[in-house]
C-alpha cells in the first residue's frame, strides 16, 4: 500500500531530522524546504517571501534568527512585508503549499510541516489508510538546548525562540484549517522524542509506519 | 530499571484492554479497578461510592449504564448523593486513590487512569526515568462501536456514553491536577489504536517500554 507520512512537530523537538532519517530507513522520499522552492516555481513568489509568510515572520529578531542567512539575496519579486492587509497573499502562498503537496502524493513519502496532515486529510487525492499523520515534540529543556546548539543562542534567547517559533505555527495551522495544532485527533501517534532520544524514535517511528 | 507505566484513556478506545495486555507480556503488574477496592479499604468508603466519585457520577441514566449492576448492593456506608457540596468526599476519595498508588511502585506496573501520571510525576516516590505516561485514543466510529459492543447499547446511546464519560473523565482529572487530560506535555507517547488496531497497538507499546 501507498503511504504518505506526514510530520508535525515542535520546534527542537528533532522532528526534521527524525522524519529525514525515517524517510531514509524505508526509502522514502522527503520533503521539507523543498516545498518552499517548488511551491516559488508554482506561485511566481520568491522562496523568501514564502518562508517567512509560513511562519508568519515579517521582520524583527526572530525572522533575523532563524531566516536572516538562509534565503539572504533571494527576496527579489516578494512584498516586503506581510501583515494582516496581506492576508490574500498568505492565502496565496498556502494555496501553492497546498497544490504542492496534493502533487507529491504519487509514491511513499515524508512530509514536513505546512499543515500536510490537514491537506491531504480533507483530500480525495489519498485515501484515510494511506495516510499516517505524526506530531513530534519534547521536554522544553530538550528543545531549548538543540536550539541553543542550533542555533548558536544562549539559553534565554534559545526558550524565547521555541516559545515564538511553536506560537506562530500554531496560529499559521489554526488560520488555514479547521482544527488545531497538537490536537491528537489530527494524529494517528504523537511521541515525545525526549522519552527514548532521536535514534531511538527513529527506530519506534520506522516500526510503526512498517506495521500500519 | 524500575518501570512504571501509566494509561489514560479515551472510553471505548480499549486502553484498559491495551493495557492489560502489555503488562502480561512485559510480566507486570496491572492495576485498574483493583485500586477502588484497595482505597475502600484504606478510606473506610464503600467501592460503590468511590467509583460513581471518580466520574462525577451521582445518579441518572450513566450511572445505571457504567454501575448500575457492577457494584450492585455495594453501598452501605457511603455517601448516598454526591455533588458540590460533598466535595470533601471527593477529596478524601482522590486522597485515598493517590495514598494507594504511591504504594503501587515498588515493583514494575501498569496503572490505568485515576490521574496516575499526575500523581507520579509529582511525587519523590518513583524518579522520571523511572516512569512513562502513554494516553490512547481512537477515531469517534470504532469508540462508538465497542462501546455499543460492551454495553450492549444502540449506536445513538453508545456515542452519548462515550462523550459524556469522556467529559467527566477530563473534568475529573482538571479538578485534581494543575494539568489538563489528555495534554500532550503529561505523556511520553499518546496513540490513536484505531491506526494498528488493539493487537498491534499492544506490540507497539510493548516495544515502546522495552526500550525505554
Amino acid at each position: 500500500m501507498r503511504k504518505i507520512i506526514t510530520i508535525s512537530r515542535e520546534f527542537g523537538s528533532g522532528g526534521r531530522a527524525i522524519g529525514m532519517h525515517v524517510a531514509e530507513k524505508l526509502g522514502y522520499a522527503f520533503y521539507d524546504r523543498e516545498i518552499i522552492d517548488m511551491a516559488a516555481k508554482e506561485s511566481g513568489l520568491s522562496p523568501d517571501f514564502i518562508a517567512k509568510t509560513e511562519q508568519n515572520l515579517s521582520s524583527g529578531w526572530l525572522y533575523n534568527l532563524l531566516l536572516g542567512t538562509s534565503y539572504a539575496g533571494t527576496t527579489a519579486g516578494s512584498g516586503q512585508q506581510l501583515g494582516q492587509a496581506n492576508l490574500p497573499l498568505a492565502d496565496q502562498v498556502f494555496n501553492a503549499e497546498r497544490k504542492i503537496i496534493l502533487g507529491l502524493t504519487d509514491k511513499p513519502c515524508v512530509i514536513v510541516g505546512r499543515c500536510a496532515d490537514y491537506i491531504l486529510r480533507t483530500s480525495d487525492t489519498v485515501q484515510s489508510e494511506e495516510l499516517l499523520n505524526i506530531f513530534i515534540y519534547a521536554n522544553i529543556e530538550d528543545k531549548v538546548k538543540a536550539i541553543m546548539e542550533r542555533l548558536n543562542v544562549d539559553e534565554k534567547v534559545a526558550k524565547k525562540t521555541v516559545i515564538q517559533v511553536d506560537k506562530r505555527r500554531a496560529n499559521h495551522y489554526n488560520t488555514f484549517t479547521e482544527d488545531t495544532w497538537g490536537d491528537r485527533k489530527n494524529y494517528d501517534l504523537l511521541i515525545n522524542s525526549s522519552t527514548l532520544g532521536i535514534d531511538q524514535t527513529i527506530e519506534m517511528l520506522t516500526e510503526f509506519i512498517k506495521k500500519a
